[in-house]
């Protein structure tokens, strides 16, 4: 039925490009596009353009930004001697947002994975090095996810940083806070009480 | 974070307007079009422009349609003694994608809800009584939807309808297809057993 409106059809095919959204969800999302002021649609439709046109990726720390180098880069206040490297520009948000980490950032881009076709070159690796050998880091945190993929390029990263004379650490694993033991599965548990501390 | 990031969080705070969409979906979407390659981002900005520029709504049947009347009021095959009344453009579509049905249609644009401050008229039902006036239509089949606003609204139409000597029908209750008995609710088992019909 809706094939017989092209605008309406097309718009349902390239929302339903969105992860996540099949077309059910595609057509909702264009029918309530349909129905939103105009104003409130063209300013979505302008934000999509200039995202693309003012948004690049930091060439220190590849993080997103609109200037180069980004501001977390910048920032005086940031310790240089720790570096926190991250799969995504999401997880690096995510560390900000936790207001746990107040050095630099690195992103890789992407975690190892061979089956994928990712190795060591399609990610940002050999930049890192290049921080790290100004001889300023002290401590590089390897936050990479804990997925088989992120806990390879957590191990490889090690393997590569440690001759350097650098610490390489790994954000601890354990039960998230708030939740019932009862609930939490079995691999993290036994990872928490490893990880056990002192009072 | 992204707070330092204008572009990319004036983006977030567009696409968490959709409904269902919160900031955390906005900003999952977000980074697929800060990823996807550009041409693709632009054509979903082209697209969303493109509908309201030239999606209107159908003066005879207020589906949305991009020429006026719209196709299904100009296909002539299609029976001109049925009218089907519907609540929304997306409960045509339903209709039409079941291949049911081969009349015209008529779209309220919502339901009565004096709650919310729709009454009659908030909806077009003064232009339904028009086309029913001409004296070919032969039944109207009542489709809004089947919840107090939708229920109130067919009473209403039923009402206003009846008087004019036209056949006013209501879509079956019943039991959904491939469902088990066990965990269809009371009241549609009640209906379906209501209307009961010869094998």
């Amino acid at each position: 039925m809706l094939e017989s409106i092209p605008t309406f059809s097309r718009l349902v095919a390239e929302l339903s490009k969105f992860p996540g959204v099949g077309k059910k969800t595609a057509a909702r999302l264009a029918f309530y596009l349909l129905r939103c002021p105009d104003d409130e649609a063209l300013s979505l439709a302008d934000a999509i353009r200039d995202l693309k046109a003012k948004i690049r990726f930091c060439t220190v720390c590849h993080h997103i930004t609109e200037i180069d180098p980004c501001n977390l880069c910048l920032d005086p206040a940031r310790d240089d001697r720790v570096i926190c490297v991250v799969e995504e520009p999401q997880d690096l948000v995510s560390i900000e947002r936790s207001r746990s980490f107040r050095g630099r950032y690195h992103v890789l881009h992407g975690a190892l994975s061979p089956l994928d076709g990712v190795g060591p070159d399609q990610l940002h690796i050999v930049d890192l090095l290049k921080r790290l050998r100004t001889g300023e880091v002290e401590e590089v945190i390897v936050a990479t996810n804990f997925t088989v993929e992120g806990e390879a390029t957590a191990l490889y990263l090690g393997r590569l940083i440690q001759p350097l004379g650098i610490r390489v650490t790994r954000p601890a694993h354990g039960i998230p806070m708030g939740s019932d033991l009862e609930y939490v599965d079995e691999a993290t548990v036994s990872r928490a009480v490893q990880g056990r501390r002192e009072f």
